[in-house]
């Protein structure tokens, strides 16, 4: 007999669309948009979440443009505590600090406002998918440079294959994913 | 004597801070990164919003990349309502229309999935901050494009001698907004 919780967590997985060749051919892309349109199922995917972190005594919620922001921010309102987005170069207006993390062509940067985490923070980094860990990597060491304790980072989808556990725990970063898939 | 509302309002205005010449001089920078950083003032900001548009027959929140994704969808959450993401070229995995809007040079691109509205939607667009109103113009005439109804545009800032009202208005927008400040 399925429990409520698993009535939930089979809501949010059928509410994810999968597409074929995106963004190119092979690949089969896990699309959360269908989440964020299925009310029930979205609401479910925050209160599972939140429910895993409720007195944990985490301080903040970091969540990571653009994507990061749909599950980070409602994670931080339920839980009552403060949201810091980190961004892509140039769009924090207050002093920041950068780190770098490697594309599968190049690189690219991150940036978090220095006044955001301080050493008292137990933090919680929420994005909607973990793959390489490129750039939860790097949002790690943006919280860990200005003297914050990461206490987990939280996804929807774990695309399991793709090597962000393994990276993850290179950094000693445990984690918890709603849902895990296949990599490709 | 201040009333509960009052002392939201209050509350969200004290937490926005203004960063002085960014991004270049002369111009006084609103950044809701405060906001968000303050638990009480960003769930205030979200109920008023809610408050505002609950029992309007809302079918859908729209919200636009990456700003926009921070009041939109927990407001879409508090409704119980779809949240339909509009993101810059190349983001979103499925068949898309696309609409260019100007910038101070040159022009950007944003996109919606086709499927994500029909004609039988009363659609909310959210955003943090109403300036020139370039992209709440093209997220407009996408949502219109596929038929759907704009009910009203819905911000925490109105930066007011910037234009966007008037541009709104030009597209027979009505708008609604937390604060209002002067442009720059």
């Amino acid at each position: 007999m399925m429990t409520p919780t698993d009535q939930q967590y089979d809501m949010i997985k059928n509410s994810i669309i999968s597409v074929p060749d995106y963004p190119k051919p092979g690949i089969l892309f896990r699309d959360v948009t269908g989440l964020l349109e299925t009310p029930l199922a979205y609401a479910a995917s925050i209160e599972l979440l939140v429910s895993h972190y409720r007195d944990k005594g985490i301080t903040k919620v970091v969540g990571t443009e653009a994507r990061g922001f749909l599950f980070g921010a409602p994670v931080a309102l339920a839980l009552g505590v403060a949201f810091v987005p980190v961004r892509k170069p140039g769009k924090l207006p207050r002093e920041t600090l950068s780190e770098s993390y490697d594309l599968e062509y190049g690189s690219d940067r991150l940036e978090i406002h220095t006044a955001s985490i301080n050493p008292s923070d137990k933090v919680l980094v929420v994005d909607d998918l973990l793959a390489t860990g490129g750039t939860i990597g790097a949002t790690v060491k943006l919280i860990r440079r200005l003297g914050g304790e990461v206490h987990d980072a939280a996804f929807v989808i774990n695309l399991a294959d793709l090597g962000g556990e393994a990276l993850l725990n290179t950094m000693e970063v445990t984690s918890y994913s709603l849902l895990v898939f296949p990599g490709h």
